[in-house]
């Protein structure tokens, strides 16, 4: 295993703490237990959002904490759910008296802690509402999930629930806004190569030299198919075929288009995938009016690459535009 | 060869096509001959600002096309100087009438074709200087350099001669801000795996797998030395230990600290880096009053990382601080 870590055992710790420290303008960060919260929070009268998850997925999610998109990041030890005790503290820290959202990719130990930790607010007196993320139309069930997995499409919800939140919207209303997104964004990804966890090692899969696996979960988790390298235009078609018919997507949409580097791909390739994904959904008279090229919902140094497609209305694409100002986005500001 | 691509001769004409695509509220793309301009280009009255150099580094430098960097990029094919004419069509696509600034990374291919272009747009009567980067201190000379490359403080430079051209500088006045850049930020890299170029198939050095090479070019060409993995502490107070020395920095500067992932690196282990750098930084009173940490001037996907300091004065630190919206830094708007 080749990495830039000290102990294994520090991986996080470390990160989260060279985090703080090269963002100190945006966040606070706590290492006992550790989650990373917006420097001014809590924001009084704002709902709060509070996402978290396995680590490896940077900068999902520490890297969206900041005015205009998450109150608090709860980052797990690498590819593992934080415990309840971090998300407590993360759920009261950002506390402002307007009831709190946890943004939860659907994940079996993520659904869980969540939700002990929301009972544990609840006995706190904090309103907690939760928006389960299932965008990944690669599987029904998975090796850490029942039902859909949560993937990159959990960026575009956070971003704009957050804009709700910033507007002051009411609890309600955030979780509204968070649920329409989830329930029109779709995504499914392609791995060439695994990623190492550094507690474990070892890759945790194998791929041939001349094999992809399509579909693949952000964990590494199995897809739907294993088949040999092809043009990136013919993985795009497979990627783009399940996500647009699955909503369906139809002619007249308007939709964000992202694509989502698994870590280790080369941007130029991102690019490319791009061209193919937008070439793609203008032939289907589907229009795309927004789109984020880049690396957001990561599997450490995995190469691959997720292709997101949201369908947006109007205020949707306002709650998009609106400022946002993190690590890993920033606009307006 | 694993990658996400079509035919490998077309590789940077689709990456930039897409790359049109998804920015074409910020740029125009020139498929023939290849280069990206902002999409108000020229700005009249304004000192243009134009840089280059071969693919494979993105989002370095067509990611920093736009309002208070560059005016234009002219991306070659990977790892090969642009040819004089495209950065000659570039040149002029910016010439808003107070002449053009070339800014060039220090590898023998680049110098050249950017100086035959320059003569050629002065045949034009357009004023045409150029500003010399070579911040790396791995090296004196290099496989493909007489004297020090041009590495990621580059990104520095651009973004900050960026700011003079947008605050109305003349070209005297933005070389010379480019040119102070240039003299006070110092750079050094690392590899832990190489890179394949496309149109090549195979990796361009090895490495084994429990050695490191120490001061690596963005190209991969030999640094100071191999030695065996470290935990990261260590490999970063190599790193800034000679790039501390070389300027020197003292105690009392105030400086930008910029953690580079060369393409492949997980974001976590980028933190790491950053938590390390930052803490050898305070121990010798160097104070980082401005941070960078992600993806700028890669390698493909290499797995590795630079470290860069910049030594910061008042005027510095305000013209990185202004405004500037391009693909892949944004801030202020």
């Amino acid at each position: 295993m080749k990495k830039l870590i000290n102990d294994p055992k520090n991986v996080v710790t470390e990160a989260v703490s060279g985090f703080g420290a090269a963002h100190a303008d945006l966040v606070t960060v706590s290492l006992d237990p550790i989650f990373i919260v917006r420097r001014d929070a809590p924001v009084s009268g704002k709902v709060g959002i509070v996402s978290g998850g396995g680590s490896g997925h940077e900068p999902m999610h520490g890297g969206f904490v900041g005015p205009g998109m998450l109150d608090a990041a709860v980052p797990g030890a690498v590819f593992t759910s934080p415990t309840p005790d971090p998300i407590l503290a993360a759920t009261k820290a950002v506390d402002g008296g307007a009831g709190v959202l946890h943004i939860v990719k659907n994940y079996t130990g993520d659904v869980l802690n969540f939700e002990t930790a929301a009972d544990l607010a609840a006995a706190e007196d904090i309103e907690v509402r939760a928006v389960i993320i299932n965008d990944d139309v690669a599987v029904k069930d998975s090796l850490y999930t029942a039902g859909r997995r949560g993937v990159a499409g959990t960026v575009l919800v956070e971003k704009i629930a957050g804009a709700a939140a910033e507007r002051g919207d009411d609890l309600a209303g955030v979780a509204e806004i968070a649920e329409r997104v989830n329930a029109q964004v779709r995504t499914m990804g392609v791995a060439l190569t695994p990623c190492v966890v550094p507690h474990a090692g070892e890759p945790s899969f194998t791929l041939a030299d001349d094999e992809i696996e399509i579909g693949i979960g952000i964990h590494g988790e199995p897809g739907r198919e294993r088949i040999k390298l092809e043009p990136a235009d013919a993985i795009v078609d497979r990627l783009l075929g399940a996500v647009v018919e699955d909503v369906p997507f139809v002619s007249g949409d308007k939709v964000l288009l992202l694509v989502n580097g698994m870590g280790g791909t080369p941007q130029i390739e991102l690019y490319i995938v791009y061209r193919r994904a937008a070439e793609v959904l203008a032939e289907k008279g589907i229009e795309v009016t927004r789109s984020l090229v880049g690396n957001f919902t990561t599997s450490l140094e995995m190469q691959g690459v997720s292709v997101s497609v949201l369908k947006l209305d109007d205020e949707l694409t306002a709650l998009w535009d609106a400022p946002v100002h993190t690590a890993a986005l920033r606009w307006g500001r």
